[in-house]
Parts: C-alpha cells; structure tokens; sequence
C-alpha cells in the first residue's frame, strides 16, 4: 500500500500539505544523461496554482531543491530525491474538518483507514499539492523520452459541456504537442478558450465547480512496446493516471465508443506506408494485446469537478454522531482540469518510461 | 513484462491458445481454507465457449487439473497450480495469419514484439482463451472474499444500441448478486435479453460483431480498504480489467458523465443511517481518495467487438510487404460480452483480495 | 510470501512431493531463443536422485513436460510452464509425520504456519524435490547466459572434514567450468572423489548424514552488473541460494575469512593487464559496493547435515502433547552435497540473469 | 536495480555523501503508533562518527529532520521522509579519485555502471553515510516490532583475531538485549573490550584497517513467521544485511560449522517445555523451510576491513590508462565493525518487519 510507482524507474511520492515538505524519490535514473532543470521548473509552473482565475489564488513557491542524483545538470544515477518545502500554509481553514468529512473528498475514507491519526490539515497526503512532486519526476521522465523521439502532450478534451477538437488520432505533429506541452490552458482549438473560461467562471459564480475530461497523445513510441495480460499499455497507464486524484475514468483509443461499434467499424485497417506499416483509422489508441502498434498512443482521462465548493452540503458530524451541515471556507479551484493537464502527462511519462 | 498479478495473492497465468497446455499458478493463498470446486467450475462454465448461438460453436474442455496447493477440497498454503490441456484445436484455420496480420488483433504487436517467434495458432498466448485460467483464479478469491461477506456481480451493461438497467449503486442486495454471478447471460431486467439477442444474431447475419460494456459491483467491502495515488483501488482494479483482452475503457462510480457534473451535484453526501455513515447518492462508485467508502464499489468496463469478423478486411502482407486482404475463417463470436461477464468479475476478485 | 524469484525474468515453483505434480512457470523469457532441451535434461539428471550409492535409492522420472513458451526449441516469449509428474510416491513411509515433527526438517514450522493445513506427505512443498524445477529454470537461464559469455559452475569444496581445492580466484578457464557444470560429482581436483565418498559412507553406515560446502564461480561477466544496498549482487545471489533448503550460510569471496584480515591483505590491488583492469588478488569474489568488477564472481554456500537420519531422535508429539521419539524409516541421502551442485548452479544463474 | 527494500514497508534511501542531503522515505507505516523519536537518534548516534578514537574525527550532524508521516510524535500513515543535511564536507580530500580508483572500494566499479557521471565526492551513493538512514528507518521498525515483544540486537563477534563470548542460542534474556542495543561499543562480555580496542589501534598504528563480525539475535519472534524457498527468513534478511557495505558474509545459526557436523549433531531435538515446543540445542538458528520455530533467530554477518587505508596501494590510472600508486589522504575508520553493530541490527529489523 503506498505512493509508490514503476520497476525500471521508481518514484515514490512523500509529503503531507502542511507539514515539512513534500516531494519525490526517482530510483533508477539513467546515468550521465543531462536534466534540463529550466524545462521541469516549466512543467511545475504549469500545474501551480494562483496563475490566472480559473485557479485558487492561494500560492506555493512549488521550488524544487535536489537533494542528491544530480551533479550540475547530469544525472549521477543515484536515487534523486527533489524536496518542496511547504510555505503559506493557512491551517485554520481547514479547522472543522477533523469532525465533518466533506462529501467528495477523501477526509471520511482516510480517517477510517488511518484510525484518525492522518494529518488532516490541507488534505495531508491526499492534497492536490501532492501532484506537484508527480509533475517533477514526470517532467524529467519526458526528457529521457524525448532523446527517443517520444512525446507527450495532453489538451483539456472538455470542461463542462464545452468541448475542444479531438486529437487527430492518426497524425499528431510535433509542433502541437510542442505548443500543447507548454500551454498552461492547452486547447488544440485555442479559440475554444474562452467558451472554456466562461464555463469556470459560471461555476465560480454559483459557488459550484465543474469538471471535464484530459485528452493525452504520446507520439513516437515504436511498436512492439508493452505486454500482454496484466502488464498491457493499458494497464500501466491506467494505474498511473488513476493515481492521480480526481480521475475517475480511463480510456483508450475510441474507448467507450467502441461498445457501440461493429468490428468492422472498430478494426484498424493495416496498410504499408512508405514501408512502414501503419493502420488508416486509430480506434484501438495505438495498442493491440497491450501493445503498440507504432501509431500515436491515445486516451483520454475524466476528472470529476473539485469537491470543495462554497455552498453548504450535508455530511456527518464524526463526534457527535449526527447529520451536519458543512461550509468550507478559504479558497479552491472552481475547475482543476485545465491545472490537470500537465499532471496527466506527467503520470503518463512515468508510465510509458517504464514499459520501454 | 508479464502475465502476472499482485503482491498478496500472485497469480501467474501461462499458455497458448494450440500448446499443450493452459493454466494458472496462484500464491499465497490461505491455508486450510475449504475450496468448492463445483462453483469453481460454474464459473468456468459460464466463460466457456459453444453454450449458444451468440457464442462459437468450438468445444473447450476447459476442466482445470489441479497439480497442486489442494489436498482434498483444503487449501494447503503452497501455491496452487491448475492446468487446463488443450484438446479440440485446428490449427489449419489459422494457417495464413503469419502473413497477413488480423486487424483489431494482437497479430503485428505481437509479430514485432517477439520478433516473429511467439505461438501464433489461435492467437496464442493473447488467446481469450487464457481467460480461463483468470476465471479459475478468481473464482477461488471470491470464495475467499464471500467468506468476508464481501460479493462481485457483473452484468451485460450494453450490447451495441441495447442497454440494461444499471445498478442501484446505493442499494445492491445479496439476491441479485447471488443470481448475476450463476447466469450465463447476466442481466438486471432479464426482458432485455431477447433485445440484445437479437442485436448480437443480426451482427452475425451481417458476418461483423458488436461490443458493449459490463457493469461489476462489489458489495460488502468496508470502509477503508485501499490507498491513496498509485495503490488506490481504482488503479489496482483497472491493472486487472484492462488485462482482460478487448478492455479499453476502464470507469468508476459516474465515471465519464462526472465530467458533466458540477461539484454540488457530483458530490455523495454524507448521513448517519442506523449509526453507520452512508453516502445518499453513490457518484463516487465507492471510492475517495483510493480508499473505499463501505459503499457498493461500482465500475464500468467498455468491451470493443470481436476483432475476428468474417467480411473481407484490408491488412498487410508482411511476407511480400504488399497490402493485401484478409478473409478470417473458421467461426468466432459475434459478441463476446456474455462470456466476458464472469472475467471481469474474476479480474475484479483478484485485484480486490489483493487490496485487503 | 511466495516461491517466486526475480523481476526481469520471473519464476514461480509449484508443487508438493506427494501432490499431483510439481514445475516452474517462467516469465520474460526472451522470444527467439532455442533451447537445447538435451542439455536442459543433463542438468536435471545431476540432481536426480539414485544414481549411485550417496543417494537416495528411491526413482524419480524428473522428465519435464513443457505445456507453454516453446515452439519446437525456440522460446516463444510466453511464459514458459514444466510440469513433472509425481510417481512412486510411497506415503506410507511418511504416515507419522503429523505427529512427531522431524527435528532438522520444516515439519514443525510449516504445521504452525499453516495451521496444519499443509501437505506433510514428503515434506510437501517444502521437499528436497522442489529444488528439480529450480534446476529446470536454472537450466535455461544459464543457456541465454552462456551466448553471453557467462559461465557458471560449482564444486564440492567440502563434505565433512574432507576439502577439494578451491577455484584460483583470479583465473578460471572454460575447460574447468565445462567439465564442473556437466559432473555428477563435480571435483576440482578429482582424486579426492574417494576421500569424500568414504566420508559420506562412513555417515551412512552410522546412521547419520554430514553436511558440506559448495563453491560457485560465474566466469564472464562484465564489470559494472549490480547495483548498490539491497541490489547488490550479493543480496539478489544470497536470496536465491537461501530459496535452496538446508543452505545456512553464504560468503562471497575470502568471506567470513575477511573478518580475519587487515585491509592491506584484503584489498584487491587494480593493474591493467592487456589494456583491461583487473584485479591482482579476489577476496572479494568480484563484487565492489554490489557491482561486479569484471573478475570471476565467487560464493559458497554451507550445506547442512540431512536432517532425515535413522538414528532414534528426541521430538515432541504434538497430538498428545508429550515429549517422543521418533524413528525415521525409508532410505534417504546421508550427503544431498554432491545433488546439490547443480541447485547451487541454477540459483546463481537465475540470480545473475535478474541482475543484466 | 535500486536502494530501496520491503513490500510491506517499504524504505527507498537516497542522497550521496557530499551532496545537499541523504535520506529516507519509508512507506507503509502503520498510522496512530506513536513514535520514540529520542530512541531513534539514540540509535543514530551509535553509529554516527567521531565518538571515539577507533572512529573517524570527521564529525557530522546526523540530525534527521522529518519532513512528512509524522504528527507530533504519532505516524500518520503517509510516507515519512526523514533528511539530513550534509555538511563538514572537505572534498578536496577525495580530489584524485577520479583517476585512481581506491582498491576494495566501489569508485571503479562504479565508475563503470554509471559511466562516469556519479558523484565521487566521499564515495557518493556509496560512501558508509548512506548507512545513517537506514538506521533511522530501522530504529522507527525495531520500536515497532518491541511492541509486539520482538527485539533486536547484535555484539561485535569478533574484530581481527579478538573474540567474544557469543550469545548463548537457546537463552538470550531482555537484559541482555537491551543493554547490547544502546551500547556504543556493544560486547556480551565486556571485559574483552580493551583488547578489541587494542586490536584497532595496532592496525591504526600500521596504517592499515581491521575486519570483523558481527553477531545479531531477533527474540521474541513467534513461531511461523516467514515463507518456503524464496522468502525464506534467511533470504529476507541476507538481502537486508548485504545491502550495508563491507558486508561479505552471512550465516544463520551454526552457518558454516554445519557443514563440518553430522546430523545427528546439527538437528535440534525438539522438547516441550511448558507447554510450549522449544528445541534444546539451536544449530537453525531459529529457522526451518525458511520458517521461525520460535527459538532465538541467530545470524552472523562478516565485515571487511575498511578499504581506506593510508598506506600507498597499487591501482590503476583510468585518465591515462597506466598503472599507479594511490595514498589516500583524510581520516578514516581503522575499524567500522563497531559502529557497523547497529546498522547490522538495522538491517535485520527492516527485513524482519517486512516478514511479519
């Protein structure tokens, strides 16, 4: 039971919201290889809150210090341990919440399996802020993939009931995952944009939050990565990206879609292009028996609306004994899916690295 | 890379669809548990092949042989290794897939992965086939779960257009998953079935196949059971579904529809009900934060239709390198969703026992 | 808690002596690969016993049936399972087991572990028996190993009181570890076969049994295996010798002699030697910080005493809670050294090819 | 390949002798146990450097501090991370390693696995001082395991050719173990520490280095506690204690003198002795099929003599490629066996908790 990923490249996730600090154990790094420290802290900028009003003002310096397994900029191949320390912590926010668990959240499920004794304060180890650590071993994850020629890139597929365009999913070029990488409101169709905002905005405005759905393409894998059964592409990505908190649902290719479908809408024709093989359409997401197949590898991930929200819900009273009524005060994310989106292709960089 | 299973209860599945044998080696169970190997055998029934007309007519005799771990009906500590041998097979029917690969199938992935050297007569170690050995698995794990009080039922969600009720994902009693887990064609309101029926004979009059979705619950699980990030329920049920062949899209509780919710309406309240704490609605699917809520854990796994069709496909010839057509013969299911049923509910034994 | 071993290439040992057979399934076997079963045999039959008059007069048909994983002589790249069939089996010799726990044998642990579930007829799963599929896999494993370059091979380096040479540790030649790893009774130097036999025949005649000492080199490995603390080569070897029952020690290199030594004596000084570095002395059996460094790797592994004597032995009687004594009937091997040769072997090749 | 061990609680050490800080992170702690943390740094201490002459000067501050899984004195169930900071480093002390490798140390061998880019600098991942957060992490387990009447401890067997008195293997009392297990210089017999120090210092003198072993006891265990072949109890706790450098040897019980005895001598006769099944002798050293009979568990470890020695040693020029003389400058440890006792002790309560 633990926080805790991988067998090539293992990470392993510490830290509680408001205590010392939190942050990340990377074992298994390749030695020698350079980090290029300038593109992680860009990756963390992206998931950090307090960039624009769709996200909580509260701010984190989410500045990581490494401790060991980097000399300069090259990987020594010693375990990498990257700590950020916990600043601004406002503690008193969240002072009720010992007795009453919000609905959605994991206070009432952590109190039971940790007999009370977890730390509370912030959500402890369940915090969102626990992504901030994931984004790290991700962003240097994705710098090793890229020396292979692989890419990841991830664009908010919805938010509400505003949808952006699908990924094309049999030609991704680089220069969209270039630009979707880097955006921190990553829209294949950029004018979707302010429909999007509108959407969060409506939310905020109702005391209410929303979610939506990542869509993440990883581009350049070559085929015959992955494993049947148990330890399919499928599977590791999935137990990744459901690491994530907030994610309810993975899939791949034309996923649920596909329950609708005859096989002979469903099977990806092969054919042979400039002596390669490749198929016409992408249903299967670029993976058979758990395997790839050589084109872009897709799937999608659902991420349920941000549990906080200002209006009053009914919950329990763990002291008392009876119903209660609960206001969560401070401030929180109207929607977290556009903050998300690095961190889904973080979870996917942990988990396409450790498959090849 | 492998075709193996968890940390508590391993299990190990090996074979090929046309090799001498299939079979499964399961460690770490109880010793001096009972073992009802007649209900084990049901539920190796209700996988089994050639029951109907929405199933192949090829016979499997799919009697395990257990070489070890039981004496009597008595689990005995060691690890338990059954073999199912293979009988019945023609080879013949399968003679040109070394060239052409089949769409929608593992055939090129497996090609390039093995280099050309794995099994391919019936698909071999990516067979359905192989499933039987998980369903003899999970079998015995939800013996030992049924033991605890805790129960897994699935049943046929969908089939292409035709819907089944869902659970009442507040409310599952022991009766309907007592009946779901013995039907050979799972459904809540058993008046659909002639519906789906006839949406599986008219894709096979049409020489295609459809998919669908099955629906699992777990009842009884307590509050508690679980972890947060990488080990969290979600991620340790859906490493197991998505390594059943044909999964792509693996989702809890809401799932995907959470992406359409606000946060005041995705949200489970909390309420004491005879001094327990419940939640009013089930959106969550019985999960927060990785960790079960003591509500009836529900999720969806969406299955594509059978990849082996009998329309003519296009696909490559990877002798001649020249794109080329493929007529697959012999006969295959139109829809393997019925069977599928009790395999996710076999994946969903072995990935639950493994979180207690 | 498991009879599996290893990441990369995975295997899991099943099965009880009286059972219905015992094997091994193998995981992440290289496709491609052929496998000189002849060669395969050789290895099994130097562990079998009954073939001379140190042994155990008692007939097993050690011949493996592969059921999966290979495809005439060519690694399928699926898990490959043996199953050996269990015969004449003779329970009647073991009929008072239950009762009076042998002393030196796993009787009494296994009956409080299992709660005296367990299969005790012949020790059950955790017979001497179960060490013939551990040879099987090793088997294989030391065949993709030798396309490597890497060699394996073990001596008798004791029985009792009576000593072979030990290896140069600096210098083994093919021609030594070809005609070790195929020897039923491997020597160094050869003209002490009649010293230890006397040995063993003294034992024997006394009623009793004498335990020894195996050397184990592994030849050809490059510099730069391992990895440092608990992957270390000495800790992935040490955790697969101690899987052999009756090992009680190991030491890598001078060993526990080191303990005795000043670091100028211990220290292997470093020179160059035809352009490559090399170590001028070995007592530390090739490993540096639990990294090979290109010198042979050298282990040995003390072997207890048979614990099966006929000699009358003080025990307990746990049905009638009384203090007992127990009269062992049935032959048995007064020395399982020289068996255990090729077990030594196998563990060390199934170790060192986890570690590549 | 990795500095991590444990499934049930996992420790994953990480940092490098002369960069920012080394550490621990320890998963799986059970939440609500309330932690000694004065016991802890008692245990740190034991092995920190500089308390006396047989030490090294270098001083260090080997204060931990805990960053997250730990509420004022209580874990919270989350991952604990312990770190302590580096400094008092004089790294030009190590500024020709580079070229010249120290003979009997890892700076080749690593070297060659991570291409050169590891930190050399006091031996990097390598360096004894990665052993502090293992005893951390042992400290935190030992006071565990106490709670369930397990404890721990271990006595300098030997140093050079000073022994003493061993523990008396069927009777080892609380007293004895405690006192042993706060000792700086821990010694059954007391009287022999002049002489052990004597010992030391003649090898300080002579500029050279002194190896010994150390002899750890596990009392209080049940029994039942471990696993047949792989996950036997002698592997767990091999893996463990290899992981410490120096380490090249680990027998259990009566370890390699078995090999010289009869069966009739190295069976342990089985007696009840209140009711309770005890063995009268304990040649197991308290284990059986990799299984605890109840009896004290009994190991020794052997240690090397430390490889930093100040006379001038034979070595190779890796820049330009010639034979050389290396003198290594600094202090260091003419012994380490002494302070290697609670880290042995460390070791074995990290593998034993894992068992249980």
């Amino acid at each position: 039971m633990s926080s805790t990923y991988g067998e090539k490249i293992k990470i392993s996730i510490f830290g509680e919201s408001h205590g010392g600090g939190i942050g990340v154990v990377i074992d298994g790094l390749p030695a020698g290889e350079a980090v290029d420290m300038d593109a992680v802290l860009a990756q963390m900028a992206r998931r950090a809150p307090g960039r624009d009003k769709t996200a909580t003002p509260r701010r984190e310096s989410d500045l990581p210090r490494v401790l060991s397994g980097l000399l300069g900029d090259t990987l020594t191949g010693a375990p990498l341990c990257a700590v950020i320390d916990n600043t601004n912590t406002r503690s008193q926010d969240y002072g009720n919440l010992l007795a009453k668990p919000r609905p959605g959240h994991s206070d009432y499920t952590a109190y039971v399996k940790y007999r009370g004794a977890n730390d509370i304060r912030g959500g402890g180890h369940f915090s969102g802020r626990l992504t901030a650590p994931l984004v790290f071993a991700g962003a240097i994850c994705r710098q090793l993939l890229e020396k292979q020629g692989i890419r990841i890139a991830a664009h908010i597929y919805s938010v509400g009931g505003v949808q952006d365009v699908p990924f094309d999913p049999v030609s991704i070029d680089n220069a969209l995952t270039e630009r979707l990488s880097r955006s921190p409101f990553a829209l294949i169709d950029e004018s979707r944009e302010d429909a999007m905002r509108a959407e969060i905005e409506a939310a905020r405005l109702a005391q209410d939050s929303v979610g939506g759905v990542i869509e993440c393409a990883v581009t350049g894998l070559p085929a015959g990565v992955g494993a049947p059964m148990f330890d399919g592409m499928e599977g590791a990505i999935a137990k990744a990206v459901f690491g994530v908190p907030a994610v309810k649902g993975v899939e791949f290719g034309s996923g649920f879609a596909l329950a609708h479908l005859r096989g002979s809408q469903a099977n990806d024709p092969f054919r042979f292009e400039n002596g390669r093989v490749v198929t016409v359409t992408n249903h299967c997401g670029g993976i058979l028996g758990g395997i790839t197949d050589g084109m872009p590898l897709l799937f999608r991930a659902a991420v349920k609306p941000t549990p906080s929200i200002a209006q009053p819900q009914q919950t329990v009273d763990l002291q008392t004994g009876e119903n209660a009524t609960l206001e969560i005060h401070g401030r929180h994310d109207p929607c977290i899916v556009p903050r998300a989106v690095p961190v889904i292709e973080a979870a996917a960089a942990v988990a396409v690295i450790n498959c090849l």
